[in-house]
């Protein structure tokens, strides 16, 4: 794949707490210049770079972001928030512990009520795979696949680890329902990129991809 | 000081993104058992902790947690939420892009506004030290001062660094309006707490205190 092609499933992101707005400006020209899928920013700044971007390039955020444990009414404050700002993607963190203590139904209902206070706008939802056994990685796929968003994504960037190829070509091949993949988390080159959607990501999450030396 | 003494000014804190419902309520038994100031738990867990603890121990949990940087009506509506659910205090992290950008009007009215959100309940101030300049440090103590929180807390336990003593004694010297200091990030131990208490902290923020060897 070209560079360019590969700019085309990349989610621009900065989310450090500290970025500032001429960080997220700056990125937001960036991604328009090279065709990035969208730029992934703190909510804070979400209005401002809509109305910069205009209709240009998507502006993408996150909701309950990174540790998940909001309670479902603000998650679905925070997405209706974005959205009314101009976000048209939302990438929210689920409630880990909901997984872990094996309340599957709770953590649906969680997702749909968030992709309901989503409307149009695609919903990625995050699982955190640095935090979960084989057995949680996999009955989370088909929780997030029976559901009503549009994306299962690996990781949020701040955890103890990030996208893991292998994890990758396990969704692929479990999801029947149309679920698409972001991998997230360490993707720093074009090579990086490229290996995870060759293994059936159809999107990237990264701060910049480097050439290889 | 005693054991018991220090446990009085504790906030016994469980902010890990998989902490399950079990592990809350142990800790909130902890709480109780030893005379912590509070149990300091994710909003998700707030209502269920508060039935537990009944009005035998405050619940304290976070907002726009932990990087700062939701927009202040989600901060505003997730301070509501949590006091709804029944906590008695709230630390919120600051949108350190407004301290960095020298916006301190729009930072002082978003702490105001979120303090109207949280009613009778305490707030305290998340300023995460471990990314500020000595010169913002000393500006956001002032805006802090100068705001309604009751509170300005270090640091947020999820950045590079936790509290500082230097911090502290410098903040306590500076402080004209009666606001109160809690450090929190990688205090350990009774000895390290000893020392933020008689450095001008008021409260500590804990996940465990070990006594040394």
């Amino acid at each position: 794949m070209t560079e360019q092609e590969i700019f085309h499933h990349v989610d621009l992101t900065l989310l450090r707490p500290d970025a500032t707005r001429e960080e997220i400006l700056r990125l937001a020209g960036e991604g328009m210049e090279r065709g990035a899928a969208s730029i992934c920013i703190p909510p804070f700044f979400v209005r401002e770079a809509a109305a910069y971007c205009a209709n240009r390039l998507p502006v993408c955020t996150v909701i309950g972001f990174p540790n998940g444990y909001a309670t479902d009414r603000v998650k679905c404050f925070e997405a209706a928030d974005a959205v009314k700002n101009g976000a048209r993607e939302i990438d929210m963190v689920i409630a880990v512990g909901l997984l872990r203590g094996g309340q599957d139904e709770a953590l649906l209902r969680q997702i749909n009520e968030v992709k309901s206070a989503c409307g149009e706008a695609i919903l990625k939802v995050i699982v955190e795979t640095c935090l979960l056994t084989k057995e949680e990685k996999a009955r989370v796929l088909s929780i997030v696949d029976a559901s009503d968003a549009e994306f299962i994504k690996t990781s949020t960037g701040f955890g103890s680890g990030g996208a893991v190829l292998e994890d990758v070509i396990q969704w692929k091949k479990a999801i029947r329902h149309g679920t698409k993949i972001k991998a997230a988390g360490g993707i720093r080159s074009f090579s990086s990129a490229e290996a995870f959607l060759i293994a059936g990501a159809d999107r990237i999450g990264a701060s910049r991809l480097l050439r290889d030396a």
